[in-house]
């Protein structure tokens, strides 16, 4: 019997106008930059050109900058109509007090050391900020919950529960998911996904709207990997 | 103590190519005209000044012309976060055999007296398909649940348990609600809401991306209508 393969593809947002003025962002909701919209169409044609790609269900996070990006992509490949979920889980990394700041200001503000350590350690930790961001999206939770900053550990630590429960049983049943979020959440998932080191992770880069297409089996064992430039 | 109220805000979807080309859609699936877009972004600019309207949901078809205009009203609104559900029960009016037909036409094919019964009869079935529609966006459906046709009662029957189990809770729990549907689908919703009868609701026209804002209280009852031309 020929086993069910299922393909996950995860795409990064388009450049926001924070990626484009060199921002740190993390939690703070940006929209895309012109350039990004048109890197989501760009991105929307090549999912559409993935051989037998039907997924059942797209994941984003509650970031408009991810949102745009799926309904963009959704709109090209005639997903529209398909389920979107978004969840709080698949949120950029929060980059605490870091957030809305240059980040060539920050290494002044703070040293080059002290930012690139920030930024490379998996469990390093960014300034905090005093309190959970104050926000209508996040309102519904339990504000012991919401971060004030994190480690790309930690980031990883409250994505991988959502990965667990929703996409993974998806794609071992067979079923095709798609995933837009961000740069640093991606990179915690892909280093979960292909067992990267602490040492390695700091290598993987993820740009803004190249569709990275996983098969996997019914064991959740990947069987291809092929990036989209 | 003071009750809770809650918003219901109803919209139809902008101007679709085939509002433009005055051809029947029901199912088919058409964007929206350029003209269309303009519409749903001036409809976001309505929602987004209604005084202290703060939805928990968007409940949209799974048609794109319906599914774009959510999407851009939520981009308007800085509602982009907000959970959104996609149902083939808030879809347009089945028009069976006519779908895809220019209304004029139609008159010429079937005759004007004919036409006009099928449009203003309550109960009035259209010329049914030989099948039901076969897209995949209804693949994981019980293939006997699909219609073939469907009068504007038909439409109503299979609106509401959707309508009963996810909209009116949350409103009766005080939460507001954003809706975008069609022509028929909303008149549909609106002939219960409002108890209209069935000779008076030949007579109700819902307009293109016209948001019709219900207060209700926690009983469901209307306390106040305004439509936002």
């Amino acid at each position: 019997m020929k086993r069910k393969l299922a393909k996950l593809v995860l795409v990064r947002h388009g450049e926001s106008v924070a990626n484009r003025d060199n921002v740190y962002t993390g939690w703070n909701d940006v929209p895309l930059s012109k350039k990004g919209i048109a890197q989501a169409k760009n991105a929307g044609l090549k999912v559409e050109k993935i051989a037998e790609f039907a997924p059942t269900h797209i994941h984003t996070s509650v970031l408009s900058r991810a949102i745009m990006t799926a309904n963009i992509i959704a709109d090209v490949c005639s997903f529209l109509y398909l389920p979107i979920t978004k969840t709080w889980r698949l949120n950029e990394r929060h980059y605490g007090a870091l957030r809305g700041i240059n980040k060539d200001v920050s290494k002044k503000i703070f040293g080059t050391n002290q930012v690139l350590e920030w930024r490379r350690g998996f469990d390093s930790v960014p300034p905090l900020l005093t309190q959970p961001v104050q926000d209508r999206r996040y309102q519904k939770y339990d504000m012991r919950l919401m971060p004030q900053g994190e480690s790309l550990h930690q980031t990883q630590e409250r994505l991988m529960p959502y990965f667990w429960d929703h996409i993974a049983p998806e794609l071992m049943a067979g079923h095709d998911q798609l995933v837009v979020a961000h740069g640093s959440s991606l990179r915690a998932l892909i280093k979960k996904i292909e067992d990267i080191s602490n040492e390695d992770i700091v290598k993987v880069e993820v740009p803004n709207a190249e569709p990275i297409v996983y098969t996997f089996d019914t064991d959740l064992h990947i069987v291809k990997k092929e990036i989209l430039h």
